[in-house]
C-alpha cells in the first residue's frame, strides 16, 4: 500500500490523561505544589507549556490547614434542631452552615447550600472523607488563588506554563451521581463560547457554550480515585486558551438562573 | 543513573482521547458503526478491546431518520401561543412538545423538557445546529440501543469488545455553560459505588457514587469540535466495568429528584 502523506490529515490530536501518582501525605502548611514536583520526579513525570494540572480541592484545603476538627465547633439551637430534623450531626450543621451564604435546599439528610464563592453544591463542599476521622475538609478560601500559586511555581521551578484547575465532586439536579467540576482556575479560559459562529451548514449557533473547566475536571476525575490517593492529573494536548477568568464565572449568575 | 523498575509503581494508567476524524456526512439510512470503522481505516486508526467509543447522538438520530423539516410542521394553537410568548418559533416549540413528557420550565425563550428517556434538557434534546437548515435534529428513539447497535458491529468486524457511549451536550442548573452527558449506553457500567468503601482513615464514603459515563461524555468533548465534524473519539485506557445498565438509569428517578 501506498502511503500517501495528504491522506492523513489530522486536524485535531489526542489528549492524554495522566495521574500524578505517589502524592505524600498532604499536612497542613505543606507547599502543594512542591509536593507535586517531587512525586513527578519519582515518577519520572515531565510537565510540559500547554499542560493543564488538575489538582483535588482536598489536598489544598489540608494543605491550607481549611479543615475543621468537630470536637471543636459548638452547634447553634438551630444546627441543634435542624441537625436532629435532618439526621445530620448539628456540629457538622454547623460547620456547613458557615460554610455558606444561602441554603438552597434542607431535606431528608441533604443539605444543598450556596457557599460565599458562588457554587450550589451538597454540605457547601464540606467533606469528611479522606481526611483524619473526626476532622471535615472545607472548600479552599480562595481557589483561584491557589490554582494561581501552583501555576506560578511549576512556571518557576520546572519553566513550564501550565494552566491549574481546582476540581470537586459535585451532584446536579435531574441526573443520578455525582461529577467533578472546577471550582478554581488560573491561566485558563473555562467557556468555549460558539455563539455567533456558523457550522457547517450556515446555522448559528445561538445558544451553544460548553464550559470546558467542567470537562476537564470531569476527565480528570476518570484517572483518580477517591480510595487509591491520586488527587491530582496532568492533561497534555488540549488546546486551550489563556485566561485569567476566575473559576467564580461558572457559578451562575442569579438573574440568569432558572433554578434559584 | 540506575532505572530501578521497582521505583516506578505506577498503578493506575493514563488515559487517552482519540478523535476519529474525516467520518462522512450522515444521511438518513446510513450504518454509523460501518461509516465509523471506515473512518478508522482511513486514518490508520484502530480500535481495541477494552475502548470505550463515545458518539454524539447527532449522526446517530440523522442515520434513524430522527429529523423534523419544519415546513412540514403545523403547530397547535398552544405552540402558536405559547411560541409568541417566548419568542420562539411555533413550529419549533410543536416539535419540543411531541419530544418532551413533561415541561419543566417555560420562560425566557427557553424550554426545559423532560424527554420521554426521563432525560431533563433545554429543548427536549431537538436541535438545529449541524444539520441542513430548516430541520431539526431530535434525540435517538432509544439511544442504548443504537449503541448496542455500533458495539455488536466493531465486535462483529474488527473482533473488539468495546463499550458505547451516545452523548448529547446538555446546560444544568446553578453553573453556567454545557457539558456532554451520555443518553445512550451499551456494554458499560455508568457509576463507579464507593458507597459502603473506606478511605484510608477508615472513614465510610456514604454518598459518593461517581457517574463516570457522563465523564467519559465530557471528557470526549474535549477533542470533538461543534463545527469541524468531530462526532465520535475513543476513550482508551479507562478500566470500565461491563454492564448492560441503560443510560436512562441516569435520569433520576422523580422519589430521589430534590428538584422536581
Amino acid at each position: 500500500m501506498i502511503w500517501r502523506r495528504s491522506k492523513i490529515l489530522v486536524t485535531t490530536s489526542s489528549i492524554q490523561i495522566i495521574p500524578i501518582e505517589r502524592i505524600q501525605e498532604v499536612e497542613k502548611g505543606a507547599d502543594v505544589a512542591l509536593l507535586l514536583m517531587e512525586s513527578l520526579r519519582k515518577n519520572r513525570q515531565t510537565i510540559k507549556t500547554g499542560d493543564v494540572i488538575v489538582v483535588t480541592h482536598k489536598i489544598i484545603s489540608k494543605a491550607e490547614g481549611n479543615v475543621v476538627d468537630l470536637e471543636s465547633v459548638s452547634p447553634s439551637s438551630f444546627s441543634i434542631k435542624s441537625g436532629k430534623h435532618l439526621g445530620k450531626d448539628p456540629r457538622l450543621v454547623e460547620v456547613i452552615l458557615s460554610q455558606s451564604r444561602r441554603i438552597v435546599k434542607m431535606v431528608k439528610g441533604l443539605i444543598i447550600a450556596e457557599t460565599p464563592h458562588g457554587f450550589v453544591c451538597a454540605n457547601a463542599g464540606v467533606d469528611q472523607s479522606n481526611v483524619e476521622l473526626g476532622k471535615i475538609v472545607l472548600l479552599p478560601r480562595n481557589p483561584d488563588q491557589s490554582a494561581r500559586k501552583i501555576r506560578d511555581a511549576m512556571k518557576e521551578t520546572l519553566g513550564a506554563e501550565v494552566a491549574v484547575v481546582i476540581s470537586d465532586t459535585f451532584g446536579r439536579p435531574w441526573r443520578e451521581g455525582q461529577v467533578d467540576v472546577a471550582i478554581g482556575l488560573s491561566g485558563i479560559e473555562p467557556f468555549v463560547d460558539y455563539r455567533g459562529k456558523t457550522d457547517q451548514y450556515g446555522y448559528n449557533l445561538k445558544a451553544t457554550v460548553i464550559c470546558t473547566a467542567d470537562e476537564l475536571a470531569s476527565a480528570a476525575e476518570l484517572c483518580m480515585n477517591k480510595l487509591d490517593r491520586v488527587p491530582a492529573v496532568i492533561i497534555r494536548g488540549y488546546p486551550f486558551k489563556r485566561s485569567e477568568v476566575s473559576a467564580r464565572s461558572l457559578a451562575r449568575k442569579p438573574s440568569r438562573d432558572l433554578f434559584r
